[in-house]
């Protein structure tokens, strides 16, 4: 297996991006990324995007084939829609580097891309909802929202959380967004907002949720040799994990006894960790699925930031600001930066890759090993990628 | 690169399972494949499910990691839904193939799952539509029975085709499913009652076009030094081939000057051939992309098998027929056997394995070397595969 790396970065904002087509903003942003790396479209072998919803609510499916045509990448190409819900466009990262280190191809484009905000609400729920259970979870009524109210209910009985940190997490996640460009979100907002906002799933409330966004994100993969032709800042996978989780919240209480864990994030870092020969106290920088401020929370302690039930100490104590000891979401995460679902794996990408290029918008020095976390439906699949300056 | 080799198959039978799950389907197929190989679960290490219109029809998706729960694999495994329209499960074939080829993996799922006929006509034609271009296809009421008549039309003109010749491609379809206990239709069929059946898309009768189905197939792959301690018959997968195509029709026509070829079959048919480093006429028999009577004949001459406008001759002088040259869809092919789109591709696979291994009910005589083609969209992508005898 030989290194992979990151030579080139693209992406639209994420927010509200409604007069576009899906297409159009994964076009734009496989477009970017091969300009930021220099590559010619004829050398680019295959072609992974990350889309969760288009056939739902757009009726359009067979977009990666018809984007690679409308990139004019080359006739032999394998131009494949991934899906993993919320996690699909991190299932393309996984794609290319493992085709890429086992020596099948040399450079791969890996993207997502999704049109969330000119659905109504109840459609964009309905279509959220398919990453549930039918059975148990989606036809009953339960929400994303629902699943992690009672994750944040759970986690205040069991170690004495509080409601004060989760919004904490809204705060710093708002705050880290207003210098980045391409957050939907870019307006400061107190402790006092976000609990006087409204109630949406108790005890969370409207700015503990990530709001829905259009975008899209993609990334110029690259074997480590033929990387520095190309770039000078290439950016190493250093580790890659993937998981499934468990069908439904039921069977993983049943078979973990809590939901103040996702077993497959557990499972995921394990693997990234152990392919990079990394710690969690190595990391400099993270984007984790922060889809609501208790996740972020959970995540931080299921991926071994901070002992279980101290995650929420850690937010209040400030070790996740850009500044603090693990900074988490320097780019204002799901909650702030937007959540297009499928674009999200890739978008959290762009943001480390930034980061350890140094030039990210809201820079946290001196990072040179930063983690992404994207996690899918009720803790179904995850997949956790760590990078590292190949310079 | 290593050889790859199928090691065991598994289906549902294909046509009304409508009390089924798509998930259900799914994880029939792979245990059936799994208990067929002969491997154990945990040994598994990564699955692709093709599937196309569950989220569309069902509201469903994030199926793999599902499948992947239900079925028992290990956590720390990539379940991945590959889409491709129609194409869909071929996809997996081919990931899974270079995955395996590569030596990032030794042994992974892979198949494909659809449930279309439990909803109404309109619906599906509208899901089925998704894999269309928005603009100047699916959105102007065209469909694929409209697409293929355009070319049924053109053939005739262009190559003095006849009415007939397709119609004996329904007639030799019909009759060989007669014996497949997978097939959606197990009865005999006379070329008049072709021609008098309902007309669906001028000139193509109802007889002419594939049915809807339900169903679901998979395969385990294996490495061929590891095949051999699981498999006295593994099937070898020679030749690997992809392509997209055009975006449209139209985009066909403007850049290759006709209809009566989709550019993405030649192209991925030359990778794979040229890989497997064989001819068509190296082909002991062929399961092709027959959506419609007209695309059997089109696809047998994108394919080589016969030159450009004597693939309607070819039918009608029996070279396509079971004992023929060159035998095409002796398992009824999608007309008969039935067409569920994201699990077509697994399906023809299935059906060249047990060809090979000289266990098919309408067996090849001598068959060593089968091929596989499966497209999606109106030429968007497709999968070309040559399987051989590894025993």
């Amino acid at each position: 297996m030989r290194d992979v790396a990151v030579i080139g970065i693209g992406t639209t904002n994420f927010g509200l991006l409604g007069e576009m087509t899906v297409e159009e903003m994964g076009v734009r942003a496989f477009s970017d990324a091969i300009r930021d790396a220099g590559v010619e479209k004829k050398d680019i072998e295959a072609l992974f995007l990350g889309n969760f919803t288009a056939g739902m609510l757009q009726g359009q499916e067979t977009l990666a084939p018809m984007i690679a045509y409308s990139l004019g990448l080359r006739e032999n190409i394998a131009a494949v829609k991934v899906e993993g819900a919320c996690c699909s466009s991190s299932i393309g990262i996984r794609l290319g580097y493992q085709l890429i280190a086992s020596g099948v191809h040399d450079l791969v484009l890996v993207g997502g891309a999704e049109k969330m905000t000119t659905a109504s609400t109840a459609r964009a729920t309905r279509a959220l909802s398919a990453a549930m259970d039918p059975v148990s979870e989606s036809h009953t009524g339960y929400t994303y929202p629902g699943f992690f109210g009672l994750v944040a209910n759970r986690y205040m009985y069991e170690y004495g959380g509080t409601i004060e940190q989760m919004g904490m997490v809204s705060v710093k996640n708002h705050n880290n967004s207003v210098s980045n460009p391409r957050a939907r979100f870019r307006h400061r907002i107190t402790l006092e907002e976000v609990l006087e906002s409204r109630l949406v799933a108790d005890p969370l409330k409207l700015y503990d949720c990530c709001p829905m966004a259009d975008g899209a994100a993609a990334l110029v993969l690259c074997s480590l040799e033929r990387a520095r032709e190309y770039s000078k800042k290439p950016v190493v996978i250093a580790g890659s994990g993937m998981s499934r989780g468990f069908r439904t919240t039921h069977e993983t209480i049943n078979d973990k006894g809590t939901m103040l864990s996702l077993p497959c994030t557990v499972s995921a870092a394990k693997e990234a960790f152990g392919m990079a020969k990394l710690q969690p106290g190595d990391i400099d920088v993270v984007e984790l699925h922060d889809c609501f401020t208790i996740a972020e929370i959970v995540d931080s302690e299921d991926l071994g930031f901070f002992e279980r039930g101290k995650g929420g100490r850690a937010v209040q104590e400030g070790l996740t600001q850009v500044d603090g000891k693990t900074p988490i979401n320097p780019s204002g995460g799901l909650i702030s930066k937007g959540h297009p679902v499928g674009a999200t794996g890739c978008g959290q990408a762009y943001e480390i890759v930034k980061q350890l290029r140094g030039e990210h918008e809201n820079q946290v020095r001196n990072a040179e090993i930063g983690l992404t976390h994207n996690a899918g439906g009720t803790g179904a699949i995850c997949a956790v990628h760590i990078f590292k300056r190949g310079f």
